[in-house]
């Protein structure tokens, strides 16, 4: 029991550090140490890197998913203000720092996914349960004639998210708003097809 | 002499390495022996390991810019049509090792900005400049009718690099085209406001 909580105090602090520098920038025994053992023992909790590297975004991805738990019980609104507020609620989790952390998934993807195949496969059924929610709403939206329906719901979602952790890529290089302002005025909506013009 | 071009061979074998792993797992002594140097020369040719990111991501760009100067220089057809060929032709860079390599900006966004202001710094002056370029042939659409007009050429240009650099993020995840079917099919004409539904 205790071996197990120390496994979830360095899979805690080390989501952190990579959260913040990096994946590869995180050696073992950084990571270790941040989350109160000693220096060595970081293959005492896991067999190896990956499989650390797992835990984290596993555990990044509980949070993602509370998130879109939440979008999905909404009822209030229409299904594009639920996603807008959504996708608001994600941003305010980024804004310390400057929006330098971004999301780990996009983090991973970008960082991990060439030489780590087991965070890969991780990230490709993260991401299909993530689009997989996000559907849910473009589907009611789509089913109240308020997005376009000429494309399946489950391909706009992915695209949705796509264009979400790319605007999330811009504002880690510009540390300002401007990427995620744009995703939510201008992005979403014509995604949607849902814009006002 | 001798020296300049020895750090050429670096940059060049550098970047392959570095575009392959990520920037962190390449450590200086591989970058050095893959440019053909000797183990424990690389601080002989880069100040940091930082001014070698730099010097790597301006040699990626420099074919990225050599890629939107022939979209500037496309005349024929519309701008939505000539936008649509240019990400095409950026795409078929990257359909070796299944999409795994992604874009080294897209790369450098999500990994090396939290740690490194002069890489962060260098990567915004490189989304401007490739930003200015696309909003000439968005406000050619603009002007010929062909795109939304109540968002400024840069702005609709920003987001349309956001969402290329976000689809490749999934490309190399999925190690598919799916994503990037998706960017050419639905993101890019939906964000310009030129789809044809």
């Amino acid at each position: 029991m205790a071996g197990h909580s120390k496994r979830s105090q360095i899979v805690e602090a080390g989501l952190d550090l990579v959260h913040r520098q990096g994946f590869a920038s995180s050696g073992v025994a950084a990571i270790a140490v941040a989350g109160g053992a000693p220096k060595g023992s970081f293959y005492n909790h896991f067999a190896s890197k990956d499989v650390f590297g797992v835990a984290v975004l596993d555990k990044y991805f509980e949070e993602v998913r509370a998130e879109f738990a939440e979008l999905l019980a909404d009822t209030a609104g229409t299904p594009l203000g639920r996603l807008q507020r959504y996708f608001d609620l994600l941003r305010e989790g980024g804004t310390c720092e400057g929006y330098a952390r971004g999301c780990l998934v996009g983090n991973f993807s970008a960082e991990v996914t060439p030489t780590s195949p087991v965070i890969r496969a991780r990230l490709q059924s993260i991401l299909s349960e993530w689009r997989d929610a996000i559907a849910v709403v473009v589907q009611q939206a789509q089913d109240a004639g308020q997005a376009r329906q000429d494309v399946p719901a489950g391909t706009l979602a992915a695209l949705i998210i796509d264009a979400w952790q790319g605007a999330l890529l811009r504002a880690k290089v510009e540390r300002t708003s401007a990427a995620l302002d744009g995703f939510a005025q201008v992005l979403l909506p014509s995604v949607l097809g849902a814009d006002t013009r």
